[in-house]
Formats: structure tokens, sequence, C-alpha cells
């Protein structure tokens, strides 16, 4: 990369290395929340917030935050992400966020630059899902939406069973209370695409104009139990045979609603049979459809195209199918089009290409998004991969988005 | 029914309820095996044998023998069955023969016939799949052919973990004598169809002309585990769709063997996917067909369409799907004709209708047609039901089955 930027990429690509080595040896690149390796991750964090002239403190949601005081004080600028990762997780997801935001602060420094506004540096707690079971707990306490109940989910760790509130404690954050924050003037999170749309699209930038809603979609598949060797062809009913139907049926219909004008992706994620032995008929099966759209009418359209799909292939297999029942269903969250406006002239202007997107993962700002304008950049994920040790993302990219957060953080401070 | 039979109808239902009651209560009908119940079942069958005139022993292979003299002691005629069950297991699968077998030892009794030969009435040990994860261990044991490795099979049991070798003494057998019975003149095994095509097609009895061979298939698929949020729809390597084709199409294949001139079935019995998160796209599929058929060539037919139906989907759909792997192959067993055609001309004689059939299930015959001239016959099973509760046959077909091992009894004892 030939631009000539005020972020420095060597120091992102030192810190990014370092954070690799911070792992679980035997499963790179792990650094679950709660788990000592994810306490010796967040102290390295810390170091590096303090060694670029933040002040750093755990707030009662348990996020790491490194703050630059502005002149005015007259509200926050807040650039984050995570740094814990899933088991054999990546190097990139959540850390290149957190670690851009943080080159921003040193850039300014830098350049002997004073914000009007104060700016926070944050290290989410527990974006992905947790030992616990549940993601995005810091985002969420942060912004005031962490179920009380939570509190007392269970998890085992080296030190025995806890719960959550013993594990937000044990990272430094207070369980008992929980305030929405109100002073965030605006959220910014740079994240890796986790697809394919932008390497493909030899694109530098995607500008984040909403993040997908998630619902989840169960279908149970009754059939009969016979056996396997003495029930002839014509007169079985066999919960697979129907599942696989209504599987190839969900993958067609998932991909007609693609090709509409808003995102859409649907996964039959979980997948489990009954009685699963080898000389008999299955009788049940059990599937969970994960459903990502920024749009809730395509949602609902979905929903309705598979129920008229189970209501066919119940009667042509003579099988029972429950009907399809949402068991979450988490709207879209749209970003704040002014932000997202900044960023997309933050990037032209410092001669990055850029499109708009969506994000189908969840992310930490779909929850500041509650409180504060709030919107993400994407860089590009090699081949897509992500949630594995083959997640890879170049540090140039990285690089040239740090230096948009850079841009856009000086025109927010302007408002 | 208002035949005039020598065997009697009432004896028949009335030792069949008597070893349904001997059950464990909280899952009818269950007498596993080696364990405690099916020690009370066979006290009861040994008593009733006895009650018949028999005298019993156990064989070293674990079986439950009834023995009548014969007049030249020339060989043996022998008729059996199992009173084993699966979990939750039906009140007849088994249970039926070695009653009907009794009971024709009871009507010759009654009839004051001597036969030439050696009579023996017989309840195979373990025919179902026991808790040492091996079926049909008596007929095994008695022809020789039960693998020496089985010995050191292991399983729980309210005594502590034992190996079979155990299990068979805890029976009265003797695992260390394993010698192939060379006596037996003919073998007669009636059982259960445990399919719809004797009740479809109102036919009393299904003279088995040979039992189906079994073969295993594995198959792994190999897709990509990616987000199944931000992947879009084009761009998935998805191993569930992928292995919901194979489902499908190997439906398709068997069905049209099964047009065929000889008998064909085939089930994808086990099926198990990973990751199996709701949020990853499937990577790894793994799938066992069960394959069932009485000519080898027919088989062979159906793995290489298989094996055709892999590379068209692995192709198709861009993942990698393994060679279709024969696990384990077992090939059809043959009934003798001979005593075949003196069943069939048993049950014209009694005015009974018959068809030929193809066994699809396993039986103790399959076993001692290794060293005997052997032969089956079927009686209906209501809607075809097996190995569930659900089981049923009626009395009078029982009873009408057992006239026809009486009735070839008679006939073979004249050869």
């Amino acid at each position: 990369m030939s631009r000539n930027l005020t972020v420095r990429a060597d120091r992102i690509a030192s810190d990014i290395d370092a954070l690799a080595a911070i792992t679980e040896p035997d499963r790179p690149w792990t650094r679950r929340a709660f788990t000592p390796m994810f306490l010796k991750g967040r102290a390295y964090v810390e170091k590096i917030f303090r060694e670029a002239g933040l002040e750093t403190h755990i707030d009662a949601a348990g996020n790491l935050i490194g703050r630059r005081k502005g002149r005015s004080g007259t509200g926050t600028i807040m650039l984050g992400s995570h740094t814990d990762t899933v088991p054999n997780g990546g190097r990139f997801d959540g850390i290149a966020g957190v670690i851009a935001a943080l080159e921003v602060a040193r850039a300014l420094a830098d350049a002997g630059i004073e914000l009007e506004h104060d700016l926070e540096i944050v290290d989410f707690l527990a974006e992905e899902v947790s030992i616990f079971g549940v993601s995005c707990i810091g985002s969420r306490g942060m912004t005031g939406v962490r179920p009380d109940e939570w509190l007392d989910r269970q998890a085992d760790t080296e030190a025995g069973r806890i719960d959550l509130a013993e594990g937000i404690r044990s990272v430094g954050g207070d369980p008992s209370s929980q305030v929405a924050r109100t002073d965030i003037k605006a959220f910014l999170e740079l994240h890796i695409e986790q697809g394919t749309i932008l390497e493909k699209g030899k694109i530098d930038i995607g500008i984040v104009g909403a993040i997908s809603g998630i619902t989840r979609v169960e279908i149970l598949v009754e059939g009969r139990a016979d056996h396997a060797g003495t029930t002839p062809m014509g007169s079985r009913y066999d919960a697979l045979a129907a599942a696989s139907c209504l599987v190839l049926g969900i993958e067609r219909i998932a991909t007609e609603l693609s090709h509409g004008a808003s995102y859409f992706a649907a996964t039959v994620g979980e997948f489990s049979m009954e009685p699963n032995a080898a000389n008999v008929v299955p009788s049940h099966v059990r599937m969970l459809i994960d459903a990502r759209c920024v749009d809730p009418k395509v949602m609902d359209d979905f929903v309705i195209a598979v129920s008229t799909l189970t209501k066919q292939t119940a009667a042509k297999r003579s099988v029972t199918i429950s009907e399809p029942r949402r068991v979450s269903n988490n709207p879209p969250t749209p970003m704040s089009g002014k932000v997202t406006e900044i960023l997309a002239a933050s990037a032209a202007r410092i001669g990055a290409t850029s499109r708009p997107m969506v994000s189908g993962a969840g992310h930490d700002a779909a929850f500041v998004a509650k409180v504060a304008p709030a919107a993400m950049i994407f860089i590009a994920s090699k081949d897509g991969r992500s949630h594995a040790a083959e997640e890879w993302s170049e540090n140039d990219d990285i690089t040239l988005g740090a230096a948009v957060l850079y841009e856009a953080v000086l025109e927010l401070d302007k408002t």
C-alpha cells in the first residue's frame, strides 16, 4: 500500500501478532471470555491502551475502556470491538476492530490533535457466544439491555462452577449495576467482513447500512420407526427423507429471496435424528433454521414460504411436520444514516473504494445503536473464512480501515 | 377361525400372554438377553417345556433346548426362535416362534405320536442386538460361527461390568466350548413378518425362500464450516444440503431396485452432522446405509449406483464425498428348497393360503442354515409394526402357523 496515511501499519500488525500469541497453544486462536487466557489478553490490551496515553478502567458491564479526554467534554466519540474469540476462532474477528480503534487514538496523539469530545476505545466483554451460552454481554450491559436472569447462568471454569454475575466480577465489572450510557455522540466499529463480497469485488471498505435481524425457526418431523429390513420402500414414513426435502426446499427459498433487493441467508445449522439406529427407519428429525435479513417483511415472507413447504412435504410423504416455530426473533438494526455518510465520505477522502453492505452477523454495534448513532465498516476476509484457524485479513486492509476511522472521528468531532 | 386343527389356540394365547407379563414394567415389552427379566422369562419357558414332557437343558452356546426323544434317534428335527426382545420391543417377535414350536410338541403328545427323529424345541440366546452390541449369539454358537473375539465384548449389568463369556456362563452356557451341530436333519422357524405384505394381501402364511443379505455402506460428506450469517447463499459448501441430495437419491435408487425381480430395501438409518451449531454452515455429515437384498448382483448394482450418485452430487455442489464404503457385507441365505416345498404343501393341506416371500430381517434360521436344511414361515404383523409396543399378530394366525409346522414335522419325519 503506497498511500501516505496518518495511522501506522507496523503498530497494527505488531499488536495483532502479539494478541495472536496469547492463545491456548493446542487450538489457535482461542481466547474465550472469562478464561485465564482472555484475562492475559486483556492485560496486554490494557498495557497498550496505557502506552497510547489512554486512561483505562473496566466499566460495570465488564468492558475495558481506554479514554482520551476531550477539550469540551460535551460527550463521547466511541470506537471499539472485542478481543474474545470463539473456540479455535480467528486472529482478526473483533481484534482488528479494537487495534484499529487504538491506532486512531495513537495517530491523534502523534499528530498532537486534541478533540472537542472525549474519545473512548472499548474492548467489549464476551461478544462471542461465551461459556455462559450467551453473547454481547458487555455491549448489552453498557446499553442497559442485559437480561437480569442471565446473571444466574452457570458455566464450568478452572476455578469451579460459577454464575455470570461472578464471571463479570472476575473481569473487574459490577453486575449489580446496569445503567445505559447516555453520553455517546457516535460509535464506530471496524470488523472483518466474514464473507467474500469485498474480496470478490476487490473493494477496500464495506459501509454497513444495517445489521441483519436473526430469526431462528424450529421444525419437527415425525414419521414412523419401522424395521429397515422388512418395510417395503413404498410403505415407509421416513422422517429423514422428508427432512431432506425440507433442507433442499429451504435452501431454494432462501436462494430466491437472496436475489431480491435486501440481503437474505438461511441455514439449517442444527439437525438431529431419532432413533439413529442402522436398522430402523428414521422416525423423528428436529431442525433449526438460522435466517438473516435486514427487512422484517422479507423475513415474514420466508417463514410463510417455509410453512407452505412443510405442508406440501407432509402431504406428499404422509408424515407429520410441525408448524415452523420462531424460537427467537431479533429484529434488524439500521445503522445511523448520518454516521454512515461520514464513513463513506472519509473513505473517499483517503482514496479508498467502498460500497454499501449489510452485516449478516451480529455485532456489538447493534447494541450500542440502541443508545447512540452507530455505524460500522468492514474490511475483506480472505475466502470469507471466519471462526476458524484459517481466518485472515491483510494488514494493509486493516490499516486502511483504521485510516477511515481516523478521518471519520475528525469529522464527527466537528459536529 | 373355524378350522379343526390339532394344535390348540388357547394354549398358545395363554403362553404368549404369560411371557408378555414378564417385562420391565415401565417399558413393555422388554426382556433383553442376559438381564434378570430375561432369566425370569427363560424360567417360565423351561417350566412349560417340562410340562409338555420335554427334557430340557442349556447347550454350550446358551440356548434353552427342550427335547422329545425319537424312536430311531437318526437325527434331530429342530423348531424354534427366541424369547429375548429389543428395548420396548414386542410381544411376538421371536416369542410366537418358540411358543408355536412348543405347541407342535404338545399336539404330538396329545395325538400319541412318536416320531422317528428326535424333536428339539429351541429358545435361541440373544437373537436381538444384545447389551454386548451383537446379535444371534445362540444360533451362531450352535453352528460354530460365533467369533472368538466376541467373548471379550463388555457390557454393564446390574451385577457390574462383565464380558460376553461371563454373560454366556450366567445363562448356563459354556463359552469355552463351541462345536457345530451335525445331527440336525431339518430346522423350521415361525416368525412374525414385521412387514405388511401378508396383511395387505390377506394371505395366511409366507413361505420364506431366502433371508436377505445386509450390506452397510458408509458415506462421508465434507463441505465447509462458514458463518451462517455472512456467507451468501451462492457461496456455500453446505454438507447438509449435499447429504440431503444423497438421502433422496438413495431412496430413489432403492425404490427403483425394489420394483425389480428380487426384494430390495435401503435405509439411511444413521445420520450425524458437524458442527451442528445454529450459526455455522454444516461442514461434515456421516451417514450409514442399511441395504437388504437376496441377490448379491443387485446389491452390487445398488452400491455402483450410489457411487455414481455421490460423484454427481460432489461435482454439482463442490463438496467432497467419500467413495461409498462397505463396512459390513453379510450375504443372503437361501432356505432349503426341499423344506420350503414341504412347508408350502403343509399349508395347502390344512387349507391355509400362502405365498413365497423373502425375509428382509435377519433370523436365527440364517445361521442354522449353515449346518442343516432350514426354512421359515411368516405370519401377518398388524400394520407391519415391530420392535415397538404396538407390535401385534392375531393368535389365530399364530395357531395356523403352528398347524403348518405340525404338518411339516410329520412330513419331514417320513424322510
